[in-house]
């Protein structure tokens, strides 16, 4: 196992991207968050907010008629911008981790390169991520707290539905902290000791 | 929170209980694995081996009359010796965290102790804890598969009779390792990454 392909799965306000940001950092490799949306977007030349829309989330009823030739074959007619998304990030996940160490986050990337990552979840409880977001943000806290809910669904059904796995299930993962436990140096000092 | 109070939680065949020994060692605190039975039957005078019997196990119909004064009460009239012991060790974890820094392994010591203690809960894979524990036993692959299994279901029904929560709900630690993904070395190095 390469232990320098490192993916970060993180339930929403618990610093999970700005962990994988730093540690990238750190070991002077690249971080791949948003920047998996515009990969696949300048190569099928689909713009980055029609991507955006759907990444990290599981089919709704928007669909999207991929390019001609999908759309002529009868039994793909119609396919949902998120599973073109998922698709085209799979790949392009795959393509990353044969050719270079780096940090992914989110995008079921632990479930895609199995063995070959090093794989992490980053959780806290709901009230210590809310006070997270709301100082991130200076939203107020109602519609914060909708917020994380909301998040946490749609990464959840997002994961299960790609993977049939569950989401906060630890054996998906190598290591799983809990953010609210620890200083951001000492959420480094652990994944840095685990490679 | 105390840091140095390191409560380990792990599956049957983990390693959980050497990397909480090799821990302690290397921290030069003490390590309370057995010895809580050891504590608890000097404390009650119950000979040792009949307390072993029922450690980390929830109560079966073996029951035992704790003392003249409780017998005598016909609403506590037989108590599970299981439950004398979870409630011996309790009052005996309370007292350790209150007066030295240590490493605690089972017993729903995280539970117990809730923020005053790191807690973290060691698993691995089914395949990779059979075959650790054929290692270290000598047993063949069948009885091996047969104990691995038992002791995982007793250590869950342990813990969810005690504390009304899930054995393995990560919410429940502050940090799950993964043992197969790591050598023991690594593990060492996250776990002293955390203090």
């Amino acid at each position: 196992m390469s232990k320098r392909i490192i993916t970060i799965n993180r339930m929403f306000g618990s610093g999970g991207r700005m962990i994988g940001k730093t540690l990238a950092e750190e070991l002077d490799i690249h971080f791949y968050d948003k920047e998996l949306i515009e990969l696949a977007s300048k190569e099928k030349k689909i713009p980055f907010d029609e991507l955006a829309k759907v990444d990290e989330k599981k089919a709704n009823q928007w669909l999207f008629p991929v390019d001609y030739e999908v759309q002529m074959n009868p039994e793909y007619h119609f396919i949902p911008m998120n599973d073109v998304l998922y698709e085209l990030q799979r790949d392009i996940i795959i393509n990353l981790a044969d050719k270079e160490d780096c940090v992914i986050v989110g995008r079921c990337a632990n479930h895609i390169l199995k063995d070959k990552t090093l794989s992490i979840f980053i959780y806290a409880p709901f009230e210590d991520r809310v006070k997270n977001v709301m100082e991130r943000t200076g939203r107020e806290e109602k519609s914060v707290r909708k917020l994380v809910r909301r998040m946490d669904k749609e990464r959840k059904a997002y994961y299960e539905y790609f993977t049939d796995s569950k989401w906060t299930d630890m054996s998906e993962y190598d290591l799983c902290i809990d953010s609210s436990r620890f200083t951001q140096e000492q959420i480094l000092n652990i994944l840095k000791g685990s490679l």
